[in-house]
């Protein structure tokens, strides 16, 4: 009767397998308005359950208004309750988890090596640091982030690139894209532009381009941004990646530098500049920022995501005064706050100097797979390829001057196990950059480079 | 000789110290144009320092083309580099961190109690189960989260509401917050409204408003929102508390649940159902959501900020199939995705059960503690008070007859080391609920509730 079918060995209590057998029941029609329900006497046993299982299952119904209980009266069904069931907007197949694809080459761009990661090291450090941050910080603690890692990046941006700021003028982020994603927010108003670099990070156009902002390409050279094709009139900002063009790989040169300082300070604009790897420079230490240029004009946005691990999401923004009260605004009401213990590891991590030793480790390492990569690319191709760019960064552009790569050809390659991005990808204005292909080396070990580079000529020549 | 003083014992090396120096120079016009710089053997000379330490500092300026260099000449200051120097905008001032303001009554809403929560055992698994998540989660994993977590979740939600969510439909977030963030660019096109309850949660309609999505307010009774003035024409999405409307404190009934349901499935709406406390109810379990009447047209929005932490930043939203690619594009270009760590303790806080052990003795102590602040009114205000809403959640909201509240109120009982929030404040249409106060007592002690209350009374009054 009623056919209530209870499981005794559930994780759902009996009262809440009552409580929704009887709801479904109703919003199905089964129950009609103005039905009477047993009494949780009577219910308890038919179904042989205590009378304060039923008794809470009719609360929960009552509390919801799914039924009426006049006193003297038996519980009723309420009104005007019954729905049409649902049918499903779009039949739910695909229910797998996709599969981790291997590939036997992969030349993917913006990989740090994870394997050489000193896991254990940063794991110790979690567990030592959390329980040391004070109790009011695991509330809510603020958009700006541990005033702690605010001194330590501050600490490190002085020694490193010889740079001074203010702990109060850094502020936090879950990484680079949400730095973008905050600041087109912030910069542009009524269909302000942003400038970007064409070729530039594909992502990174996307993240403002989803958001409705329209973007204007400025060219590249192999000098990075072409500032005499800069026409900044009507935008808001200008994204660009100073100390090693993404993709292309040129350090840009100090006039263009003054350039575009000169045309953002006259038409009041803004300089996002994105150093994403500026600290694996081979030849020579990191180049100072664009932002020691002009901190009122130059916004910095930095990364751990390529110094440590991606899925670390932690990154920062040093943002001139008059933008600060806006930003911890938008931050508030976009993701509130960063989640406080990589924090907390990551501000020990720099204060004891490891983070130092890593840089300078992963620099060396990453430098001598460049070098492995230039030779191979040398004996496989002999002189038929050209290298683009600064010694610098976690993969190379290279030219292969009369080739040209396009989608059909990532998609031959991958079927070959060779994964590997045209500069023409990140291009926004098609066909300028056919004959590059981008090489991501950071995150593959000698033999790996030598073994995909002779893969990928063997691909190539058999097509 | 020019003027570079180098700091022996400094953190930044010499070279980055005298390229720093003469780029300073270049930019300020101290270095003119064409102006040849001393050969490096002479600088390592004057300056007594290593011949490497010289050219180290001239291949940077090189790389940058600060200057410029030909085979046989000395090396000379590049062409039309001077740059004014910076005037900052705004005066910096108020470079000191605010400190925390400490209260005598501390009346805040959605609040838990950190210093009862399980540090410790937290701190734990965070050490345990950080070791055993696999090297290629150390990467860009994708914006879904980890998989074990959403698994996880999907048990808790079947064992604690009895409803039946795929681990696919699941996407976990940094919060409630961005949840909302994403979902108003998901939904509304082209000045679509979402329709808010009014009195609503200030900070979820501000992170709405911030984004420029139109808001429409609904009203809400002691039962939730009032779907009798639902007119829902024109807008996007409907966003709703149902199991404990904020701040009022009602319960949706089930008779407005299925008006609800009926006019998103007119309109093709979605209901953003938004589940901020519902493990906290005192009579009964937790209310099954309004997700279970139509998992196609309702997005289920839940938290571990109130269950946990707030620094925790985890939530997640349950999606109907149709919205799910369009939310993985938006969230990989406003953050990528959510950190490892605390993803990974979650899920073994789940898996071991112990997540349900604290909400279970949490729910108890909160119990208590409301049960305190109902006995306080009583004893202090006689029956010049009335509670609204359902026995649940963090907060009471309670009416004083005749009173009125209003920002000066605020303002005043802050300078008396008493915070407090005003129903009103979160109202859009001003004057319909000036004689309610939110009380927060979840933080609170016993004591401090007690305390707190006749503070609130004694200021009240001498007023």
């Amino acid at each position: 009767m009623w056919g209530i079918e209870l499981k005794r060995n559930s994780d759902i209590t009996l009262s809440r397998q009552i409580y929704l057998n009887l709801r479904t029941k109703i919003l199905e029609g089964y129950l009609k308005p103005g039905e009477s329900l047993p009494s949780t006497r009577e219910l308890s046993r038919i179904l042989g359950i205590s009378r304060n299982t039923a008794c809470e299952a009719y609360d929960m119904l009552l509390a919801e208004a799914f039924t009426e209980s006049r006193q003297g009266s038996p519980t009723r069904v309420a009104e005007g309750l019954q729905l049409e069931p649902t049918t499903p907007a779009l039949p739910k197949l695909n229910r797998v988890e996709p599969p981790q694809a291997a590939f036997r080459a992969d030349f993917r761009t913006g990989q740090p090596d994870l394997r050489r990661f000193p896991q254990h090291q940063w794991l110790q450090l979690l567990h030592q640091s959390a329980p040391e941050i004070p109790l009011s910080q695991w509330g809510y603690s603020g958009p700006q982030g541990l005033l702690q890692l605010r001194e330590e990046i501050a600490a490190w941006l002085l020694r490193s690139r010889g740079i001074k700021v203010h702990p109060q003028d850094i502020y936090i982020t879950a990484g680079a894209t949400q730095a973008l994603h905050l600041l087109a927010d912030l910069l542009c108003n009524d269909g302000q532009e942003i400038l970007v670099e064409d070729p530039g990070h594909t992502g990174m156009i996307h993240a403002l381009q989803g958001k409705g902002i329209p973007i204007r390409p400025v060219p590249v050279d192999k000098h990075g941004l072409q500032t005499e094709h800069l026409n900044g009139q009507g935008a808001a900002a200008i994204y660009v990646t100073p100390s090693h063009q993404f993709p292309l790989g040129g350090i840009l040169p100090a006039l263009r530098r003054t350039a575009l300082v000169r045309q953002v300070r006259e038409y009041e604009q803004y300089i996002i500049e994105d150093d994403y790897d500026s600290e694996f420079r081979y030849s020579g230490g990191p180049i100072a920022p664009l932002y020691s240029m002009d901190p009122e004009r130059v916004i910095y946005v930095g990364t751990f995501s390529k110094t440590l691990f991606p899925a670390l999401r932690i990154g920062y923004v040093i943002l001139p005064h008059q933008l600060q009260a806006q930003w911890r605004y938008l931050r508030t009401h976009a993701d509130v706050q960063n989640p406080l213990f990589e924090q907390a590891a990551l501000a020990q991590y720099l204060q004891s100097r490891k983070f130092d030793r890593h840089v300078q480790q992963m620099r060396k390492l990453y430098g001598q797979r460049r070098k492995i990569l230039l030779e191979t690319l040398a004996e496989v191709w002999g002189s038929k390829w050209i290298p683009w760019g600064d010694a610098a960064g976690l993969h190379l552009a290279v030219e292969f001057p009369g080739m040209s790569f396009d989608m059909e050809f990532v998609r031959q390659a991958k079927e070959a196990g060779i994964l590997v991005t045209p500069a023409e990808y990140h291009s926004l204005n098609k066909g300028l950059h056919q004959d590059k292909l981008l090489l991501g080396y950071g995150h593959l070990e000698a033999e790996e480079i030598r073994q995909g580079i002779r893969l990928l000529y063997d691909f190539i020549h058999s097509n």
